[in-house]
């Protein structure tokens, strides 16, 4: 820290992203990616820009703009793109939450809200995850501020129906409510519907995971237009071209291969319920994810023991310390091969153990 | 707007990126881009990323990091990488100014400034240049709080040598100098070697000019190691993952390119020299800029109305309305056959008006 750091920023912990570790080719099961390519039309339309890389790319993002509009069902003043969802929930946090308006989330959810809370300023209050680790929802509408809600949650995977959420949003139309959907792709149901009806619905989405972009860094969010003019206003006051050439181009064929999309979708679903299933058989006790993720613990190993000796066998899975479900990991749903591998380590490792 | 934007925001003056019209095609003068190709080199390497784009990048850009301390002659924890250098500016308008630290930079510079200024909640105070459009230097040392200074400045191309910034940068030690180099590579000093004397220098560069990446949005900063963890510190609390897999490769062949890369430079400036005289002979006044672009006015024609009607013969050059520029235009230095069509243009537009 140099003495020029003005106070505010002092204090700020920042995010942890989830280890890289580069000294061995390990089965990488711990930050949600897809265990898919991108499809082959969104590497070709990237592909294409590398000649045009010396002019400015659109602010606007138009075409990709464009193809979201038709994919999703809403106008085009009613989408924002940004350099990865993380972009449009940090801007969510400038435009709706300020001191007097506090954030709300779970305690146990996606650790970037705490972060952009503190970055930004902002008061929050973290709404304790039920028992069974399903979102408080009465204690969230109880709650004054922002609602920033990840549906499906991370990492429990557990998510709320469309007309859960809208209760949320409806009971209390004088405050924002923001709906992470970044794993909605694999089996839960999007709110993205509900932004016609609730003019204070902010839904955001990435291209990480479910169409296999997370190193293109693509995010978007869906809102009522007036929602989405407060977030373009703060974009084009912070970095208007957030979003280079190569990666919007990819984003549109991304969204053009859809049938792709659907089959990797489709794909995982299935692979994580094979190996939900295998876990189960060897006594694991399961949330009943709708992510491309698994949240599973053992009476038989404790989760830091189970990461730290999968880690050694060449598999790595996400282990959080936080009190309440430090006897978990969180394991990304791979290709089936991967996911046999790491159905095989485990059975080893609780034999070693028996 | 919304009735949920935080009143922080509600007076927000976005940045006016210039203009991409869609018309028709134009001889494109306008934004500074580079009239050339990014290296071939930097394209490869980009398109090697396509395949891996499902994995998130590494947030610490290690290779791209790596090549940049070669290149510029500095440790690796010298550095930062950011999404384009508009990124790591609005970085150090929140890690070093604030309510009792204001901003400091010419009243006639790069407009984002005052953007980000008002962006963070920070007071600002701008120092007219002098009447000759050099920095006022001994007013801006005058100055309580951070200085930003573009060198060359924009849209004057004017340049302060690396003695006039060390000057500043040396009469008060205990404030921050932020030295905004995106075109240094046409011709002026770079202060990079003085940040390993002064701990309170800062200076940032882009990829966008002289390494024809404007689509690509990749920017960096070099400062002494304390400055650099502080900025590194609010880029893990915002984006961590900020620049994509394919910019940060791109970013590396464009380095490994240097000859390309100075030939191209070389070039640009040559084209820059030949189009001076040519405006010079046509009566018109210049600065004596160092960047990528021409700053010129004539007493024949007002400087909107040459915008206007080299727009209409689709020639597009910067018009800026700030009172003191009015009759002044930018144009970014092309290639010599679009040169040669701007200066074919500008002659007919002069015997028109005759």
């Amino acid at each position: 820290m140099s003495r020029f750091l003005t106070d505010r920023y002092k204090v700020l912990k920042p995010y942890t992203p989830g280890e890289q570790p580069q000294d061995k080719k390990y089965v990488k099961l711990n930050t949600n990616e897809s265990p898919y390519p991108p499809s082959k039309t969104a590497m070709r339309l990237a592909a294409e820009e590398l000649e045009r890389l010396k002019l400015y790319p659109d602010p606007d993002c138009t075409r990709l703009t464009r193809e979201l509009a038709v994919t999703y069902g809403v106008s085009e003043d009613e989408l924002i793109v940004t350099n990865g969802s993380d972009e449009v929930l940090n801007f969510a946090f400038m435009a709706f939450c300020d001191e007097r308006t506090p954030a709300v989330f779970p305690d146990i959810t996606y650790g970037f809200y705490r972060v952009f809370a503190d970055l930004n300023g902002v008061p929050y209050r973290e709404i304790p995850l039920l028992s069974d680790f399903s979102v408080d929802r009465e204690g969230m509408k109880a709650e004054r501020g922002v609602l920033f809600i990840a549906n499906p949650n991370a990492p429990t995977g557990i998510a709320l129906s469309a007309s859960e959420i809208e209760d949320i949003v409806a009971c209390n139309r004088e405050r924002v409510v923001v709906v992470d959907e970044a794993y909605v792709d694999f089996g839960a149901e999007s709110a993205v519907p509900l932004t016609k009806k609730y003019d204070n619905l902010l839904v955001t989405m990435t291209f990480s995971k479910s169409r296999s972009m997370a190193g293109a860094r693509l995010g978007f969010g869906i809102g009522c237009r007036d929602l989405i003019s407060d977030l373009v206003r703060i974009k084009y006051s912070t970095n208007p071209y957030n979003v280079n050439r190569m990666t919007a181009a990819a984003g549109v064929g991304a969204l053009l291969d859809a049938d792709y999309f659907c089959e990797n979708c489709r794909q995982i679903i299935e692979t994580r319920e094979w190996t939900a299933r295998e876990l189960a058989a060897l006594g694991f006790d399961l949330t009943p994810t709708r992510a491309n993720f698994l949240f599973a613990k053992s009476d038989k190993i404790g989760g830091e023991e189970l990461y730290l000796a999968l880690r050694e066998r060449g598999v790595l899975v996400r282990h959080f310390s936080g009190e309440r479900i430090k006897e978990y990991n969180r394991i990304t749903v791979g290709s089936m091969a991967e996911m046999q591998i790491f159905i095989d380590k485990t059975k080893e490792i609780l034999e070693v153990n028996r």
